[in-house]
């Protein structure tokens, strides 16, 4: 049975991408940060480590670009979860009832406008975790209170859902990595994730493209994000849609090298369908 | 004397940003959420709005770029901060007798190692805003706990600084952009931040970035952010060094608009030197 490291109180969110992308036989290592989740792979603690990598609202995560970069882990494949706050309460604790409502400040935050038609006199109280908060309720047996998680949390901690998708704006979707000791070669349709610096000149990025779009390579991911403090001025980081063991993407990867000051390729995975 | 609206608690890093972008002669106008600092804007209650749109560690904030798309308001300047978590305490408390330390979660997870290493017993307690820590303590007149925020915070809340810079790694930096009503026609080193859409076909972009690079006008920042359920596919976020003002850029930014589905200039605003 293959261990797998995530970041959080069981329940969470990258526990469910976890279990979406390896299964539910696996045996799960919640793990206090995510430097830990990379140390917890890299040392043989666990198999493979999830990761959330970016967020439809609030963008990539840079350090665990970071940790990518800091480690020698490769990335063996990808998953995407909707991010649906639920609202739990302990068993038979009903709506009318309720005082108080825990939470992330930021789950608090993307469910306000609904929170407030719904509770009105409920006092939003924020706390560390998503997770965390259904794990506050059930150990204090808090029946004036709901937490706002994600439906697994609902499971672990037996709590009842009241009411099923809480936040204001639908589009809220998180990708994950899975990460391991080894690269994989994908079957099918595949992904590739890389690093690259490129100096800071006008029509560099434009240079750096150039060998994707003549082979027709279809780009999934651009960011750039600036360095401070090494001798590059800018980092990209570019998903595109292929395997870096096909001939095309390796021919793209290798005249992209002679363009950039620093290259890493991530990982090949197989790529998640939409 | 400009109203300035940001988002936060007084004290918070945003008002930081509005006094270094604006200088110290503004009236502050302390916001609730990222949708209020538009509408206070928008409505006239404030001649501008500070809000951060990236930080260096955890990337863009995408929930102010969709802000800046559901409004009519343009960018008429940016400024970068870096971002010092200070240890505060009430006057008078010493190291010796700090039982907990309260801040948002993210700033305990930043300064965590130093923590651990400085008040090894003591309890780290998430809050819903790093400002809003020392509100609590100079509140409750809490002299056994510690507060984790910015400098401005220990003015205003009259606190006292125990320890200067608490961060566990130095490259903390946050850009945030200055909002108006009006366009303006910055003098000097320019800068121009444009949203557009391209169809998600292979060498879509490479073709939106060849106005530029012909033009040898250098490229800031660029991002791409999947859309779902609307007509394209594919935003982007891209910063460039000029003015649309200037020839070469209005001639790049109409040749960009022949190649992509949509396209809106936030705004050209001075320059902030590094």
């Amino acid at each position: 049975m293959a261990e797998v490291a995530f970041q959080g109180e069981r329940g969470a969110f990258s526990e469910e991408a976890a279990v979406a992308a390896l299964g539910p036989g696996i045996e799960l290592v919640p793990c206090r940060s995510f430097p830990e989740v990379f140390s917890a792979v890299a040392e043989g603690k666990a198999t493979y480590g999830v990761i959330p990598i970016e967020n439809s609202l609030t963008g990539s995560i840079h350090t665990n670009y970071d940790l990518l970069l800091a480690h020698d882990l490769h990335i063996v494949g990808e998953t995407e979860l909707p991010i649906r706050h639920c609202l739990l309460a302990l068993p038979g604790v009903r709506l009318a009832g309720i005082r108080r409502v825990l939470s992330h400040p930021q789950a608090l935050a993307q469910c306000e406008r609904t929170l407030r038609a719904l509770l009105p006199r409920a006092e939003l109280v924020p706390v560390y975790d998503t997770a965390g908060s259904a794990l506050i309720l059930r150990r204090e047996g808090l029946r004036d209170a709901a937490a706002i998680a994600g439906r697994r949390a609902a499971q672990i901690y037996g709590m009842e859902v009241l009411v099923e998708d809480l936040a204001d704006s639908p589009e809220n979707y998180t990708r994950f990595l899975v990460l391991g000791r080894e690269p994989v070669v994908p079957e099918g349709p595949a992904k590739t994730s890389i690093v690259f610096a490129a100096e800071n000149v006008p029509g560099a990025l434009y240079r750096c493209l150039e060998p994707f779009a003549t082979r027709g390579i279809d780009l999934t991911k651009i960011e750039s994000r600036p360095v401070r403090e090494r001798r590059w001025e800018y980092l990209f980081y570019v998903d595109f849609a292929g395997s870096a063991h096909e001939d095309r993407c390796r021919d793209s990867l290798e005249e992209l090298r002679g363009r950039t000051t620093f290259l890493r390729v991530l990982g090949s995975y197989p790529r998640m369908a939409r």
